[in-house]
């Protein structure tokens, strides 16, 4: 047997055992790995000192790196998100009933997802922070982690593992895929009939892999080509403040803005100021040829980069000469992540919030705000950028599925 | 172009268009959909003819044509439908809000799908009764039948087009594929950035097909290899009432019961009476070793028997040491459709209820009422095998997605 089919028909095993555990003991787990990933410290941190000086050996962009390295504050982050779950409230078991004109009680309850796969790049926090919320949604979990980090993860996963065991909940509820052949990983996606779904986190290549070739139901998440529009009605400064946040706050998360649109009409009057303040904090400027008429001091952008994501301080600009253009832009262009319009006409903002077909619509807010934390509910397993099953900052709600109960006294169907 | 990449652009455009509808407006296009039904009935019928004699020709099964036929009768049902949809409420637009201590507030709204995709059998019911789904929850459908009832499907779908034209609704709202080359559909798998799920209704072989090689997200429906476990302490006579019902009440349907399993306690009370009476409905007993030591007047059971759905009047029965027993085989073979434990036992019945992993479980009642009108959703477009999006039967509220809307007045993130 392959070693990633055994993996996964253990983890099926696994799901059946943890899916009907109470949330007093999945809360145990959490505080018991918690607890381990204090204890394992130096050892997590010794493994992921292996991991960057390799890193550093290959030549990793120090971009990666920073996002590959651990220390102490960022694993007493990881125990605080894991500590953060024991406080959320248990979907597992919640639902409604009704009850039909023939006397059939039906119950539609939550219930875990059963195997759920994760695969992610190179933030080793991924590996405890995904783990723990399939626990206490009561699912087991399949971690594939980027090659650059398996050192990292091997130790934060035996650590999770030591925390399970001390719960009395079985190990294999959490595992780590340790070969990160870019073949092998191939294998995992035909296992429809052990893996329930598949999460990936990552860049655009690692999704488009596991969505093209992947047999398992998979959830698409997190890539974000956001889009501000700054209509021809918006309070400037207000815009201002929200295009800079929007990008620079953080530019390597999938939330942050990528594209600015500017109504034709303000764009005079907005343009200048805005770019010029976009570029003291760095921000490389890509325009269309109006904007560079407006404001020359810019990279003339190139037809792709309306469909890229940077993740970068780089931003592409168009001046547009309709809300339309500027919604057909965006539905043409986003991925259907985040996208915001300031504006202060009503049906200006009522037009961009029905016509721009995306995950989260925002008006007069930056688009940093999709995420789990900030939405409210707790910590979140990606954002989704499909329809099915989930959109937008996904919880624990969004790794349970539902379960008819139908409880009769000998009904038959005419 | 080629003609699907066509059709798959134009609904595209169109579910933009029927998103933003009123109900009063989809009510509308439903009652002209239907009213153009009713006058089109002899085109339609005479097409139906067309496609009978086809099907008599090439010596297509007597049960497909069946199924494939139309009359006046059938006719009127497929109105009745659509006008029962009138009065179902409208999912769209519904949802919950919360505001947010920054004062950001939160819209989680329900919005169509978009584009939905149908790929179907032989039944041209299904064309008009998918269609006024979709247009119900304000989304654009293509569909794609069987070959054998191309000529009913394109009669019907042309006068869904003209009711909708009535309505004033872009007729783009519904299309037919009407090439049914095998290979052809191949090119609608592909075209994920216009069509927003797959729904396949039919065979195995139809849902492997479109399973394992569409790109496009799928809900997995309709394959219920379902099973009856009579219990150790079940109401034998109830028992007996349940598997009757359950087998031979409708034996071509997916929630028919396909395998009984039987406590080796009470199987010397319940299988010789129980197995004779099946018999004298015309079913085909498949046994194990040892239902057939204790009923021999049964075929021997192959070992590829347990996976498959016969869809026919044939049952296959064995006997289990245990409830345990019962839930493992269950897990195994079944499709996660629907289960039923007859049983009098409290403590059995929540084992069965939380061990076996499936869309539907039943205590003491027939698998016969997974349905979406017998679970009072109404209309159902299909029954969900899979765990993502929707599980069971799937009415108008899971032919919607979310959307969060978010009102802000300036809020930029830390």
């Amino acid at each position: 047997m392959s070693m990633i089919l055994d993996i996964a028909k253990k983890a099926k095993e696994a799901s059946c055992k943890i899916a009907g555990i109470s949330t007093a003991v999945k809360n145990d787990a959490l505080r018991m790995m918690a607890e381990a990933l204090e204890q394992m410290k130096d050892e997590i941190i010794e493994a992921n000192e292996r991991d960057v000086a390799k890193a550093r050996e290959i030549g990793l962009k120090e971009a990666l790196i920073e996002r590959l390295m651990l220390n102490s504050t960022r694993i007493d982050g990881m125990i605080k998100e894991l500590l953060a779950l024991v406080d959320l409230p248990d979907p597992v078991g919640n639902g409604t009933a009704i009850k039909r004109p023939n006397g059939l009680t039906l119950l539609k309850q939550k219930v875990p997802l059963g195997v759920v796969g994760i695969i992610y790049e190179s933030r080793p926090n991924v590996t405890s922070d995904a783990a723990g919320l399939c626990i206490k949604a009561g699912n087991s979990v399949i971690l594939r982690g980027g090659s650059e980090a398996i050192n990292s993860n091997k130790a934060i996963v035996k650590a999770l593992c030591q925390g399970l065991e001390k719960a009395n909940l079985p190990t294999y509820c959490i595992q780590l895929i340790e070969d990160t052949n870019r073949e092998r990983i191939q294998e995992l996606f035909q296992m429809r009939d052990y893996v329930d779904v598949l999460i990936p986190r990552g860049g655009s290549a690692l999704i488009k892999n596991v969505v093209e070739n992947s047999r398992i139901p998979v959830i698409e998440t997190g890539e974000g080509n956001c889009h501000i529009y700054v209509d021809e009605f918006a309070d400037l400064s207000m815009a201002k403040s929200i295009l800079i946040n929007a990008k620079t706050s953080r530019p390597s998360v999938c939330n942050a803005a990528e594209k600015l649109l500017v109504h034709e009409k303000i764009a005079h009057a907005f343009l200048p100021e805005a770019l010029q303040e976009l570029q003291n904090f760095g921000v490389e400027i890509r325009g269309c040829e109006r904007t560079r008429k407006i404001y020359p001091n810019v990279v003339p952008i190139k037809a792709d980069d309306w469909s890229i994501e940077y993740l970068d301080m780089v931003i592409g600009v168009k001046v547009v000469d309709s809300i339309d253009e500027a919604v057909e832009h965006i539905n043409r262009f986003g991925t259907g992540h985040s996208e915001a319009i300031v504006t202060k006409d009503y049906e200006r903002a009522n037009l961009f919030l029905s016509g721009v077909d995306a995950a989260c619509v925002y008006v007069n807010a930056s688009t940093r705000f999709t995420d789990g934390g900030e939405f409210g509910m707790g910590a979140e397993i990606g954002i989704s950028t499909q329809k099915l099953h989930a959109r937008g900052p996904m919880g624990l709600d969004e790794l349970t599925t539902t379960k008819y109960l139908i409880l009769g006294n000998g009904q038959v169907r005419n």
